[in-house]
């Protein structure tokens, strides 16, 4: 299978020639690979709350085609009844996951092209709405790219004959989570666009407790791709680094601070201090989108606690633990800006002091 | 439940005033408590074959009182012929588990006791075979006494007025593990048989994939004992040092090298690096049997790797991982010595030159 043809098969969200609404159903990964068609609003809807698309670029580029598509089917004769009812849309799909930020980030720019063409025909509002959601999916990938770029550049430095390049990852940052290439993914696929083969590399994908991500999506996806995929739990990470197998660490992010530190899925914070120790590269891949100048520090960078039923009993055919305790389940932490080696934007790759190199950027 | 009825209700293996091979079946752990006598040798084989009965400590005095208690079933009119039945009992028994060192340990041991008797009569010799038994389970009882006692030591510096102590530990060095109070967790149970209670100490427990022995055993048999205990996955280690929780760390060990390289259950180096990164004292209870003299360092302790199935298939409902990728999964990691604030015998707390502590020690 081709690059080409994988993420054919594996992209997250599609708006096909036909002009269906297609998405990979990831709740049923990894055990089946099934694409299914969003026909209706209440599909769109019922497909983001039950995560059968997640990820958050994934679900603002699934939430900008639903909308243009639900719009589509609008029949309105004026452009206030048209924006009524686009309204209507937008608060029903705002409605279907609540803490997604990129949901709402996306319906609004939405509705911003949907008023930027309120003086058009509303047949020529729909195109536009459609086009709306093309730029959103587009600049997606192009951040993608740009990361995959300057990632991949990285990883051409540390090919050596006869060996592979030994890569670890944590969580899902990957084409099932964006538009195309993923973020912390996004140097292998485009080391595998530019002539690496699957065996140039070694993927080492951290499980990811308790969610198991690194186990069911990113472990999936990579090996699809064709490249050499090794799944260990996350404690294992520092017996891995120890024994010379890993090269460099690639990261997603969800927020960054101005002053370097990094919001990312829980356990990324004790993967580098592991890869400090060992003296292995860490990067953290951010579109320049998750750099919050406002936010100073990790003190400013809230984290989510979650359910302990994710780590008692989720995915288990009995509970796991006592009754009679408690249970801490953080789904985030922050890394301290000391121990990551470089932030990589798709403008550039940042370094400390990173502060500074945010500005140089024009942040 | 004071700490007595908790040794009673939870204790791994005893036997009883009626002479019963008593065990707590740790299959059904934390679901169901459980109690089951063993009365025949193929009772007794089952129980360390499935791991109703697990642990090296708890392994060897089962073992022990297993061949104690089917050997004074034996009927022979002179000592050859009881050997013999011996000798047959002794191999049925070490073909339980062939990797359980401690297994082969008591047994030997057993051995040695009834050839140190053949001069006495068969009464006797069954008798001596009981005493020998107990000395191994009192025996163990003592080391962890000791390593406990110091380790309390260490729990009282930290005690101040209406904060709790933060303690972590990782996988199952506990009661359910040896022949009472366990080695990491002898020194919370001495604290509450000496005053402490049970929301002096907070103990957090690493769920230790990926076998859960933290989840299911260790955070079962500190909540049972009335130890106020929360649960955690093995990536939140960093989130919980940083945020000011954690005060110490006990862990067990499996084998330690002359340098003082120490081998447990996998993640225990992560751990140790993560603890170093924050300034949180490690310390490793190891019973002076596990050191091992002959043993320059990490490079001569072997790895053993397990089955990918613990990590993509095991406990779970479906395979969470794709079919097609590598598992690695090593049952054990070496802490580096450098990354030990203390090792916890016995004896007495060595600290780096571990070598010269030990020597010291008489080793």
């Amino acid at each position: 299978m081709g690059i080409e043809e994988f993420f054919d098969n594996i992209i997250s969200v599609k708006l096909t020639e036909g002009g269906e609404l297609n998405i990979i159903d990831q709740t049923l990964l990894p055990g089946e690979i099934k694409r299914i068609n969003l026909n209706t609003k209440e599909e769109i809807w019922e497909a983001i709350k039950k995560l059968r698309v997640r990820g958050a670029p994934a679900i603002g580029v699934c939430a900008a085609y639903g909308i243009a598509k639900t719009a589509s089917q609008i029949e309105a004769g004026n452009y206030a009844d048209f924006e009524k009812e686009f309204l209507e849309l937008k608060e029903y799909f705002a409605s279907s996951r609540p803490t997604a930020v990129n949901l709402f980030w996306a319906l609004n720019r939405m509705e911003d092209a949907l008023k930027a063409n309120k003086e058009k025909s509303i047949d020529e509002i729909k195109d536009a709405l459609f086009k709306e959601a093309e730029d959103i999916r587009n600049e997606d990938v192009e951040i993608s790219r740009g990361i995959g770029a300057l990632g991949f550049k990285l990883l051409k430095k540390l090919k050596r004959n006869g060996k592979e390049i030994g890569i670890m990852t944590h969580c899902n940052a990957g084409t099932l989570a964006t538009a195309k290439y993923g973020t912390a993914t996004a140097p292998m696929y485009m080391a595998l666009e530019n002539g690496f083969s699957g065996d140039d590399m070694h993927v080492y994908c951290d499980e990811t407790r308790p969610l198991l991500q690194g186990a069911r999506l990113t472990a999936f996806e990579l090996s699809n791709a064709g490249i050499k995929t090794t799944l260990q739990c996350d404690n294992m990470a520092s017996i891995l680094m120890k024994s010379g197998k890993i090269d460099i660490i690639f990261v997603g992010c969800d927020r960054v601070a101005r002053n370097g530190d990094a919001a990312n899925k829980i356990g990324t914070s004790g993967l580098a201090i592991i890869a400090k120790h060992y003296g292995i590269p860490f990067y953290v891949c951010a579109p320049t989108s998750t750099i919050d100048m406002k936010a100073e520090s990790d003190k400013d960078i809230p984290i989510e606690i979650r359910d302990g039923e994710e780590i008692t009993e989720m995915w288990y055919k009995e509970r796991m633990a006592p009754e009679n305790i408690g249970v801490y389940n953080p789904a985030f932490d922050v890394t301290d800006h000391s121990l990551i080696t470089g932030i990589i934007t798709e403008k550039g790759i940042c370094k400390y002091p990173f502060d500074k190199a945010f500005k140089e950027l024009g942040l």
